[in-house]
């Protein structure tokens, strides 16, 4: 049984009847194991989701072309390896995301493989090359928005990696940025109820007397924070907090979200369907 | 599309390769839209199993012997009408269980119907009543345990309950009673860690010193509180709690824990296999 | 024993050095026990709370001339009898958070005195008058708000509530009204990450896929929905929650957070400064 | 203000009438400003517990033979400087909870100083010195336990530790190793509800089929495992989890025990009392 592989299906499509039989028979066919299979349909769209985690002998371009005969016209299908997907992660500053992503990796409590780090200050270097990870410090410093973006696209392309994961980077990305990794770049930003627009957020918090801090995490779209949700949550806080403990609780949170969101995505969980993830 | 029915399908059995194609198949060849489909397989055990919420027009004897010769030999299968189903609750003194799900059932938020409480006291006869449900005060005074049962058997079989729930009912059951309702008795009792055995647990917990207090809802089996575990939680406590404050906590954890395991029970989720469960 | 009082000191001012071991000399010399005793120093506006609970023999006029005597002019202390708090609830027509806090009313749970509910719908009459609690129906229609308000404060002034609780009141209140109960009025509303402004507000949460749902007590002020936070929370959703789900979710935390909140109000837990709390 | 230093007075004694007054009287005299105080009379054993945060000049001498003529003479007082406290970390071959007080310590979100670490193996040696630390590896082949302990002792007390942290060291310690440092040593251990008794606890919970795996961290005492409590959180789990998902999940649970049982500590918040804690 050694020499098999493992593979996930991912599968969405306008809903019809009939599509789970399809899509398993045509596993079934092809003398594959279903080790996990999971199946959700939106009834306010009519649109079918499923994850199917195959265990056999793999003949992707026969097993894809059979699909696609079978299913509707519009159906989105990828069958992704099950091995270690590779990442890069973007920082600036704070070390409290990448370093819990490092030691999740490192421990392995996380399945990822850190191609490198890439910061717009080198204040993370030390920590990531602990870690036997190169860091690659490119300054904004004199360079227009898009020259920085252009050196480290290059940098990044290089890693080829399957997502770029950004760890409390501080800088707006442009649309052509963007454009380079389609739902392939995952953020992570504070929360608060009520919504604090503008400088100085946790202060905002403070002065409100807010009792709880949240975090979310999403895929980068052109829409600035708007992007499709992966993970939110949110951790309890009081008059105990000062404006300054409530930025430690909100790094807290922004650590756990994140990683919880990247493990969803890297285990090819995660559906995006229009502005909203589907996780199955 | 009004006139078109709702049903559940359990089905479970030896895992073995094709099973999701073979029931979606005998759906799609009656003509059933699947409405929500969740499939597992235990892999320590090799077992299957699959819940499919199906709508349409349904000859039932047909669907299952139609199931019954594709699948395994060993296969259960149980397709269940998603009209509301109808509990007996049992009780003693404590109010907390019962008036949740007497609250809970009355605002929609919990999908049963109560069809009668049962107690060996009276003193929560008035709080039923005030919901128009009827009461059985059935005392257990001057008469032996299996008399008792007898004459709580009469009453409950009467209403033909689909599930039998002990909303902190403090008597031992026969196994003879819990015969009559196989996998069909939810309990609920609190939880320690450590485990704390013998009379008045939460001085015990107290005296400890815990953090933490749990309940546990499961099936009734005749090892008592033993039986298949359907849903755990914890509440927090601190050194500010004393025991009876440890014992208000217990009975908030209780009824939290209880009408979230009933109402995955009454919403046909749950499989019992061996001594555990499979929630889908 | 018996025949002691228990009450609670509620004492702010600015801070300074020694006010801790002024207030309880004070106690210490008027011969009563403190129970439990809570202080908080917010280093950000440099004003100070104590929470005293105390047990003895009351001269309540000559320990708040002591008091005054002691503390800063601009102290404010009040002294509370433990006993059962009268509250007036509000509601239109929704269920859930009456229901809550009428059942742990009922099982002791939360310790408050329900003089009256006052609906502007009569839904909630019948769940109301099974609990033996008059209700007031005081339709809006063909009233202007005045007049409506009018009524209705005549009706809860007659109860001499300490507070008054919005279960789903749907309507808002002028600032007449709110004038007569300052910090004394508590409301619920649910709570979005991001927030959504406008109607269908589930909707719009389902729209753009959030991951949490929230709810928030407050007191309630002049300002629409930003009065002083007393308790947030929220509970985890999902792409399997349809919006009518997402709604259903957000009752559940709605009727947790308020009866939380109000847990904390009625036993004399909560200051209010500038538009915060201080909970101790 | 700077040169002003910052001490946490804890006091522990019998309760009487006057305690806090006399306590902050003291404070007051000696011109110490109360940053944060906190109180709490467990009213089943009669005692009195009090942290108080001081700011100032401290003569510690006076400060606390003034105490102890002022308060009962069963009285216990510690007068703490606010400093980083020092810990010796001691490991066996689990990585997750050394990481997790590694990274933490690194990016300020736990406030420590690791001195060393001591390990039975060298597995975590690279990791530990990755963040410039010590690591000491005394196997205890050919050793009794005596010698081997012998030698840890050694070790850690060159580095006069605060607190001793087993980070998942996994033989049991003598009674002389705990004698040398009463309520300073600091264990962490998963928890089930049932109790699992024996090997491999895990694969008994995943028979069992628990729905929650717990974390205690606890000080440890000659009890094994029986120490005063410090912290406890559960983590859920469900029917996806083979035994080995729930190894990790109790890996997860366990490191964010042990970290906030350590801040609470470290920051001197942590009173034993008997064989319990009462935390201010």
């Amino acid at each position: 049984m050694d020499n098999l592989e493992r593979k996930t299906l991912l599968t969405h499509c306008s809903d019809e009847r009939g599509l789970i039989a399809k899509i398993t028979n045509i596993c079934f066919k092809h003398q594959l194991n279903i080790i996990h299979n999971n199946e959700f349909v939106d009834n306010a769209s009519g649109h079918f989701f499923m994850r199917t985690e195959l265990e056999g002998t793999f003949d992707d371009k026969t097993l894809l072309a059979d699909l696609d005969l079978a299913l509707p016209t519009n159906s989105k299908r990828s069958l992704i390896s099950s091995s270690r997907k590779k990442i890069v992660i973007m920082v600036t500053k704070e070390a409290h995301c990448l370093g819990d992503i490092l030691m999740k990796a490192y421990d392995g409590s996380l399945d990822v493989e850190i191609a490198a780090v890439v910061g717009n200050y080198d204040k993370l270097q030390t920590l990531t090359e602990r870690f036997d990870i190169p860091y690659h410090h490119i300054s904004h410093e004199g360079l227009s928005r898009e020259e920085h973006e252009e050196k480290m696209l290059e940098v990044i392309k290089g890693y080829d990696p399957r997502y770029v994961v950004l760890a409390k980077y501080m800088r707006v990305l442009t649309p052509n940025f963007v454009a380079q990794f389609p739902h392939k770049i995952i953020n992570i930003h504070h929360s608060f109820l009520p919504a604090f627009i503008g400088a100085k957020p946790y202060q905002q918090a403070f002065d409100r007397g807010v009792k709880i801090i949240g975090a979310t995490a999403h895929f980068v779209t052109n829409d600035l924070d708007e992007g499709p949700i992966i993970k939110q949550d949110v951790i309890p806080v009081d008059h105990n907090f000062s404006a300054a403990d409530m930025a430690q609780a909100g790094r807290d949170v922004e650590k756990n979200v994140l990683s919880k969101a990247l493990s969803k995505v890297v285990n090819d969980h995660v559906f995006v369907y229009g502005n909203k993830t589907v996780i199955l």
